[in-house]
């Protein structure tokens, strides 16, 4: 039943990959993985209302549901190469198709990402998407390789989609015509996928995690992944001029620590490696910056040694 | 936030494949793909109220989320391997998780499908699944390669699942003290992926598609896919005689003529190849029907030559 909406997206999202022998359009689509190459494929799914506000522009949530599974990708340190797409809409829209086809495909092209298959279903709006990249035997970004000693990078800027949330969600209405708050909207709506600092981080970095979830939760995961703590400084916390300026310093910060969706990669380095990896990382235009230790232990704390709480950022997700 | 339901699905469905690499838990599995075989891909979501009833079993659900994607695979000829699921749910519910971690991984063992990866997000109840196979280059079934003159043959029954869902609707109320209830009901909560008849096919089928949607339509698929016509003749179309039992043999022709969800295979082969064809898949314990013949032009006729109209039979999905 999918047919014509598949096709519509089809037709906006063409890209050409000698890899793809058989893209959208059959049961299955037919793909060959080059050779020596390991795969890493992830999955993320986007719900109306928990990943995005009601009203989110089509062309956003395109962009951002495949920004949120390159990202990914881009954590493992993995080249980008195809996508599948399962989209949920309660009708057949087309301006919503279309649009979203749209954003998908600006990211795409970016990447040089196929779209190889798909599913539409009637249903409440949502959308899962998966992606399919290549990696080195061996030299995948995983999360269980931090040690005691290690240093600890974030590229870019934290809690900015937090802000922009909290602008959406009208605590502090957002003003359109105000710079600041439209920059902050834009960290929440249109992530970057840090792919290619990924890329330059294999054979530096010795744990890897994107930011999905808040700084304190996902270098929570990478730490006990890899079977350590770490202490930060979250004075060092690098934070978005616009989000000091709108917020204010102190809540800056706080949302920097929890806030979650920016979609920065959280890393380790052995001190020997710093050198080479900021070279590495400027070579692709990429920045990071230092924002603490890996320590024996568990946990994360401060640098004084308190332990930092989680105070409750982005979306409410729920675990078990 | 995923991190404990997913957990508690991963534990239930463990399955040891040597060539994953890394499976659920970090930001992407890692798998090594079989050098020289080309890569089978399909993505499908299943929402409450459109895919499945309300109160269905989650055991029923997992199945069935995992048999309508190895059922995709069985399309192309392609061998399963493995998965990723992307489940949202209102709340964190251990007992429906646990379920449906149960009924997948039940169907997972049959066929040595590992769960390397997961999403679990807040939100209505719904779950995309994604499958990967291997099938030999060129050696995959498509929905193309079908000739004028070619046999059209179904696996399996036919019409049994949308004999199942009527019951279930209570337009006949569902008695399951009554055999053929049972029979029919099973047939659409637990389908059976044809698996070993795809890969039986290699090498004989011109082209192939599962029945998802209902067969007029899944065949008018494969017709316009390959630019050609099928004529069919009703009388043949193997019906369960459970399906005859509880509806008479009109409206159970009519069901499987148009209803859905029967995950049997559609095929056509041509004439020199059909008793090669016919022992391959009984060495396999396959078995199937002959219900027609391709023809030049366009669309499905019955015998007669008259068009036959689809009346929508499953699930209304939709189109744009």
């Amino acid at each position: 039943m999918e047919f014509r909406l598949i096709d519509r997206i089809r037709e906006r999202t063409v890209l050409a990959r000698g890899d793809v022998r058989l893209g959208i359009g059959d049961d299955a689509a037919l793909l060959v993985p080059p050779a020596g190459q390991e795969l890493a494929v992830a999955i993320d799914t986007l719900v109306e209302g928990v990943h995005f506000p009601h009203g989110t522009p089509p062309r956003d949530i395109g962009w951002k549901g495949l920004a949120v599974n390159l990202s990914d990708l881009a954590a493992m340190g993995a080249t980008p190469a195809w996508a599948l797409l399962a989209l949920t809409l309660p009708r057949a829209n087309a301006a919503c198709v279309d649009g979203l086809a749209d954003g998908f495909a600006q990211l795409a092209q970016e990447h040089a990402v196929a779209l190889v298959g798909g599913d539409t279903t009637r249903g409440p709006f949502c959308l899962s998407i998966v992606v399919h990249g290549f990696v080195p035997p061996g030299q995948a970004l995983t999360r269980a390789g931090a040690r005691a000693g290690d240093a600890v990078f974030v590229t870019g800027t934290l809690g900015g989609a937090a802000g922009g949330l909290r602008l959406v969600q009208g605590r502090l209405p957002f003003d359109p015509a105000d710079e600041a708050h439209r920059a902050l909207r834009a960290r929440l709506d249109r992530p970057t996928p840090r792919v290619r600092a990924g890329l330059a981080l294999r054979g530096h970095a010795s744990a890897c995690i994107d930011v999905s979830d808040g700084l304190l939760a996902d270098l929570g995961h990478l730490c006990a992944a890899s079977g350590v703590g770490a202490q930060i400084d979250p004075n060092a916390l690098p934070v978005p001029s616009a989000l000091r300026g709108v917020f204010g310093s102190a809540a800056a910060r706080e949302l920097a620590l929890s806030g979650g969706d920016d979609y920065e990669l959280c890393f380790t380095v052995p001190p020997a490696d710093v050198g080479a990896m900021q070279a590495a990382l400027a070579a692709v235009d990429g920045k990071a910056t230092r924002i603490g230790t890996i320590v024996e232990g568990q946990g994360v704390r401060a640098l004084g040694n308190e332990p930092l709480a989680a105070a409750r950022g982005g979306w409410d997700h729920f675990g078990l």
